[in-house]
């Protein structure tokens, strides 16, 4: 039996009438093939990337197992439907927190069409692509049973600025999220979720150190997914913080040059989350955060409050 | 007495009616300020240079020196105007193989005007910035006595194509450059320029440890000038390969996140060297190397042939 995920952050999302991925019980994750060449790419690429030699073992854990591609009714009624058939990511999670942010300072590659280029340059100049060599194209923060997800709307996010951006992710790994409005988040995970020898940062760098000599791929709007179980950090447990590497529709042959749109973004992305490390309290809050809170609930009026759910459930 | 200067490879070139820069004798280049924002830009950058704290003595020496501004007779005739009084990074170099390396995929800064951005946006798409992260702005590759410089025209360096940029960058490093139809370069001098713990390699990766960590200055359209002297190297001494930074018209503010377009382009550059010192011998000359020829040499018909001249001439 195919549903709607409950943990997902960004992306189309499966309704009445609207296409979006499904999950089943086994933990595969079902998402509808773009009807263009998007889904012939994101096909050929998963397709490739088990026997790809280049890519080596340490990074292939980065990306989400394939299944190959099957067809299964799809969420917007509309009939059986082509889907790829994946690894669900929230498997095994009880009240995952996650971040989808999307690397690279430009989501299109040269090589894509003039109309293309064009509409994705205004969104890249739009949010906080061009300026950070990265966006939060979504997230959801677990804050407590009662409170369940802080989850900001999507499109506030894809646009914070610098300093809401920091705010963001030290947010992410605090313990101090049951109210929207504090204002100094308390980075109680940080070392334990971005830090230590096998936590996000580390994992970060290794993914740096493959895409500053790959040159196979061109990996344009495509995004870092991160994910821990919060309540295990509480507990004091390991929260299983890691990323994975999703999204492989616009995916372009290298030709002999390193992805240095990628590289620059995620060593953005690495340079915010050192700094977290390395000065955990040192969270300027200023007038201009407090704007963000405003920012951040002003998608839909409202800060998503979904109840805490389990994945039993 | 100013002269124009004799190893200019990139930028405004000065003549009859052309405003372009100076040297003196002294060991002094003069470069006319731009008239309108870009030449205060420059400026506030060089003046901060050297108090600058963020900037760490290991990175300073890849600045040119800085003596302030000085009104002098323009090149073009048109009577004294301000000029930015740099070191000359000629000086001391009898027959220097030079490139001017433009860095970053994107020349332009998110804060320029829209007229700026579509113009440099148009430019960068049709170099070999958008694909590469850099452009060779120019270069200049001494053979020897009888034939001087070789000297392709600069639009034709800025559109070389991947295999083409990586065919140049090892002709830079080869005695067997007297020929231009060579299709071959030996790379004999790659150890000694590219290679070593003073060697190009070496100052590129400096630089980019401290790209990866500095978010003072976002460095748009900013070249990195490689220079050497072959003949030092046929002979067995040391070249003085060395790198400097030059133009700074289009210095932003980082605002507290790394230049991440800089440092993208940076790592593709070293990836290239770093290619060429695992494998010196590994060059794929095809087809499409033997169209480069005809690209480089097509600009103005025909491959600049200069004469040799010495500082002292």
């Amino acid at each position: 039996m195919l549903k709607v995920p409950q943990h997902q952050v960004a992306g189309h999302e499966a309704g009445i009438g609207k296409l979006g991925p499904l999950v089943d019980e086994s933990g595969r994750f079902y998402k509808p093939l773009q009807g263009d060449e998007r889904g012939a790419n994101e096909v050929a690429f998963y397709s490739s990337l088990s026997t790809n030699s280049g890519i080596p073992e340490h990074i292939q854990r980065f990306f989400p197992t394939f299944y190959g591609t099957q067809l299964v009714e799809a969420s917007d009624g509309s009939g059986l439907l082509p889907h790829l058939v994946l690894e669900d990511l929230a498997l095994g999670h009880v009240n995952p927190s996650i971040m989808d942010i999307k690397i690279g300072s430009r989501t299109w590659a040269p090589e894509a069409s003039e109309k293309y280029i064009q509409k994705c340059l205004k969104k890249d100049r739009e949010s906080s692509s061009l300026s950070l060599g990265f966006r939060i194209s979504g997230l959801q923060i677990y804050r407590s049973k009662e409170l369940g997800f802080w989850k900001p709307g999507k499109k506030a996010a894809q646009k914070l600025s610098t300093e809401e951006v920091k705010l963001v992710l030290r947010r992410f790994v605090s313990s101090n999220t049951l109210n929207d409005l504090d204002l100094r988040p308390d980075c109680a995970f940080a070392s334990t979720v971005y830090g230590g020898s096998t936590g996000i940062l580390s994992q970060l760098l290794e993914l740096k150190a493959w895409f500053e000599d790959q040159t196979i791929f061109h990996l344009y709007s495509c995004s870092i997914l991160v994910i821990f179980e919060k309540e295990l950090a509480l507990k004091g447990k390991n929260p299983g913080a890691h990323i994975k590497l999703i999204d492989f529709a616009h995916v372009y042959e290298g030709q002999g040059v390193i992805d240095h749109n990628f590289l620059g973004g995620l060593c953005s992305l690495i340079k915010f989350i050192s700094d977290i490390l390395t000065a955990p309290s040192d969270c300027r809050i200023d007038i201009s955060a407090k704007a963000d809170q405003k920012n951040l609930t002003a998608d839909n009026g409202v800060v998503a409050d979904h109840k805490s759910h389990t994945a039993s459930e």
